[in-house]
């Protein structure tokens, strides 16, 4: 009885007839069968089956379709299904309480086996094949490798041999989301590529970046295109410099170090992440909002990062590694202590670089990127520093004795929140309440959540479902992947020729090493994380 | 004994060295009398009086001072401390009680007699030169003259006779606030101006303008000039059009049919308060804050509008008179019915109007000025609505389906509140959450009594310490006052020539006549008053 209301509240989303007309027009329409590689790890446990759910529920799903899951854990559909409603329950964010007859549960399946083994590929063609059989699918497949980097190459090697792969120019489609990292330097990352691209075209890849779908980055396009004032003030006329900032208060709690400790700070974070919100930020109107455009203006501004020479390297970059926090309240072991890390480790848990922008439109304006584990706190931003008015009008000399501004101008600056408020602010010298001219720097600011009721989307539920329309936009092409490591690799190489950093050099929940202030120019300074 | 306290507190302001730096830098120090003739009148009781009584508080005054009420009403200089004593206690903004020792109070003094009078000029004279020599005070005074305007100039002949007017380069200063208006329309004013300028030098007259006194509006050339994003902006290449709007909800209430039948809007509000908010809107950058170079620069843009023919004034200029209103719960007698008001009036109780500044960096833009009394409710602020980006790159069909924007892009718009509420939105596009690319028009807003704690200073304050300081930026110098009248008076001209406007054309809390949508260029609208 309790289950029956909500079953058909569930089929009711299914009647296209009665669907929110927005939701219509960005639905996934064509039946297909979604396969998870790693279905029993975190992030799809956590992230995608949740966020099918979600997907489900909105209505965004075609009516017919299956979810399949590969592990090597053995389990039964049903097993699979029961454990998937747990984490669904656990991580639902909108308060409902799915049951067992939920269509998204109903519509898992799970396939045991070991992606090195060209068994489980048999089996797994079986199963989707007994699928489109049973629900009546043309077999559109959406293969989502969410495993590690070494398995992308054998997996889709695997699915290409089982016959699991078609064409691009099959009307019956078949895509592929690879997770991150894709590479560890440019030649890694070009071997991927050649793997990958042997199998698949590159219009069936989708390499996803999360941050790619969070609201406030998707934003960017929309703040810097849709409106006419800020876009005239966005060039070296007006634009100080560019501060990107991606701060960890998290450092390397579980088993994160072993993965983390092979990596470190620029390749987890500035080669993908950053350098879109850079892209993002730089880059020149697109001739038209669709992925081949926008990907084609990101890329322009990765070639316009040139890559350099070891003593660039040193004067450009700050590295960081944490050490112990011996607090009353708080303790940490140092970074090295963590588990699964080399106690001698190199590797760097903070970074900041200095970018320069080598086109027309960014000559001399340098973007500063930091991003750092265990730090002061969770902040995501993009800050733009606009350069000080011509003239300080406001100067003492010059003026009646009612102006007050011993000190130069404020600088105007725009802040694009985006992690944990999202929003924008904009700073602005304004006067003080009184009887003399006297600035202050003050805010308007701007908040997603106070501004909009409606919940905001997850980044998974925004890329799966573009997955499943075939939108690339927010994915990333190759090219971009290849010139990003170009920049990141030289920087990589670099640091092997220097002298080893004198690692720990930063204490846990602060700003990170005091030497980053080396990287910026005269008179800037790294906004503080404490005001973010 | 409850008096102790508080008269140690006063005398504890005037112990120099214990002043706070910033009011020490901007208080008036010279010993001096001020003067004010139509000490009965409601300005002085409501305002002067009361804007004294905070600039003593707050240290501003010098320490040796006094105050000389002159009116028609015979009263001694008790009487007058004990009613405005009451005035003060029922008008003062912070809450504070003074008593009868209050040491602004104990400075009231009193001179009855009537202005046409060579007598109450003598018999002030007599009473200036006792409280100097009982003060020790040099003889500078400050004459504010809050009477009718055809008492300016016999009041100034009387001073100059009584020998009550001290030359410009007399160590010993003699300034003369005026209030408005000045003049009702090109001829009148000059005439007022040669009669004041018989008397006294421009640099000795001080013409106020309450609205130059108001913290948002002094604060639009901090905005403009104090940062750095907005001046790129404001140009005819990227303003669309300028909407100012002083919108009264009060009528004809008391006895204010009698002057305002004889004046009407355009003279009431727009050839001072509004020309003011335009010119500080529209300005070139002054080389320095000074009065001087301030005022140079607002004459400019005055300059630069063209007096209109007839035609032109027909085609560029709305009048509206408001009729009765019958409503249910409210009910209004129509503006030709209130006391004072010919019943044949064709006063404009309303008025719109495009005004072309013809400079170089306004050309092509219009200023859209409106005012009127009972309108929907008391708003004024200044609307700069930008041009929409030069592309609309979220149309719906150079892009991908996800992109939803059938209509064209938002405008940008930049607002500055004046009142009730004084502060600076900024309205924009933004991505509404969601699966697809929905632009939504959304505001960042900064209010300035979130923003500070601290009491803004009212307008008669600042603008009376100015004159003691012999600070005139933010009064009107007669070169202004004459280019404002200039364009005026052309326009009443016209009004004279063309037929008369059929009356009444709106109803009481409305946003005015429809008819005033027709000043519009195509596309535009009218800011509707409700969403101020």
């Amino acid at each position: 009885m309790s289950d029956a209301p909500r079953s058909r509240a569930t089929v009711q989303i299914h009647r296209d007839a009665e669907l929110d007309p927005q939701v219509q027009a960005v639905r996934a329409k064509d039946p297909m069968s979604i396969v998870i590689f790693g279905a029993s790890g975190d992030l799809a446990q956590r992230k995608l089956i949740p966020a099918l759910y979600h997907l489900h529920n909105a209505g965004y799903l075609p009516s017919t379709y299956a979810v399949v899951g590969n592990g090597r854990t053995p389990m039964s559909d049903d097993e699979y299904r029961e454990r998937m409603l747990e984490k669904v329950q656990e991580h639902v964010a909108d308060g409902t309480k799915p049951g067992a007859k939920h269509p998204l549960i109903a519509a898992l399946h799970y396939v045991t086996g070991d992606t090195d083994d060209a068994k489980t590929f048999a089996d797994l063609r079986e199963k989707l094949e007994a699928l489109d059989a049973e629900r009546k699918m043309p077999g559109n497949r959406l293969f989502y490798l969410s495993v590690a980097p070494r398995f992308f190459a054998p997996i889709l090697m695997h699915l290409k041999e089982a016959g699991l792969i078609r064409g691009k120019h099959d009307p019956v489609w078949t895509r592929v989301i690879i997770e991150k990292p894709f590479g560890h330097d440019l030649q890694s990352a070009r071997e991927l590529n050649d793997a990958v691209t042997d199998v698949l075209d590159e219009d069936q890849i989708y390499r996803i970046d999360h941050y790619l779908g969070k609201e406030t980055v998707q934003n960017i396009l929309s703040f810097r295109f849709g409106n006419s004032i800020f876009e005239p003030l966005f060039n070296n006329n007006h634009v100080a410099n560019v501060q990107i900032t991606v701060a960890e208060r998290l450092g390397m709690e579980g088993k994160r170090g072993a993965y983390y400790d092979r990596s470190g700070a620029i390749r987890d974070m500035v080669q993908n992440h950053m350098f879109q919100l850079l892209c993002l930020t730089a880059m020149e109107p697109p001739s038209a909002l669709d992925a081949r455009s926008i990907r084609d203006e990101k890329v322009k501004v990765l070639k316009s990062l040139i890559p350099q020479t070891p003593e660039e390297v040193a004067a450009n970059t700050v590295r960081g590694q944490y050490g112990a926090l011996n607090g009353k309240s708080e303790k940490l072991a140092a970074y090295r202590e963590a588990e699964g890390v080399d106690p001698n480790s190199v590797t760097e848990s903070y970074v900041a670089l200095k970018v320069k922008v080598d086109n027309w439109r960014w000559a001399g304006v340098p973007f500063y990127l930091r991003t750092g584990k265990c730090l002061r706190k969770r902040a995501s931003e993009i800050a733009i520093t606009f350069k000080r008015p011509p003239l300080n009008l406001f100067r003492k000399e010059s003026n009646s004795d009612y102006c007050l501004l011993a000190d130069r101008p404020k600088y105007n600056r725009l802040i694009l929140h985006i992690q944990p408020d999202e929003g924008m602010s904009l700073s602005f010298a304004c006067k003080q309440p009184g009887m003399r001219v006297q600035l202050e720097e003050v805010d308007m600011q701007f908040m997603y959540e106070h501004a909009f009721q409606q919940r905001s989307p997850e980044a998974y539920e925004r890329l799966l479902l573009d997955a499943l329309r075939g939108d690339a936009s927010l994915f990333t092409r190759s090219d971009e992947v290849d010139y990003a490591w170009r920049y990141i690799t030289a920087i990589l190489d670099g640091w092997k020729q220097l002298p080893a950093p004198k690692f720990p050099n930063y204490t846990p929940y602060t700003d990170g090493p005091e030497e980053a202030q080396r990287l910026m120019n005269a008179g800037e300074r790294w906004r503080s994380l404490e005001s973010m």
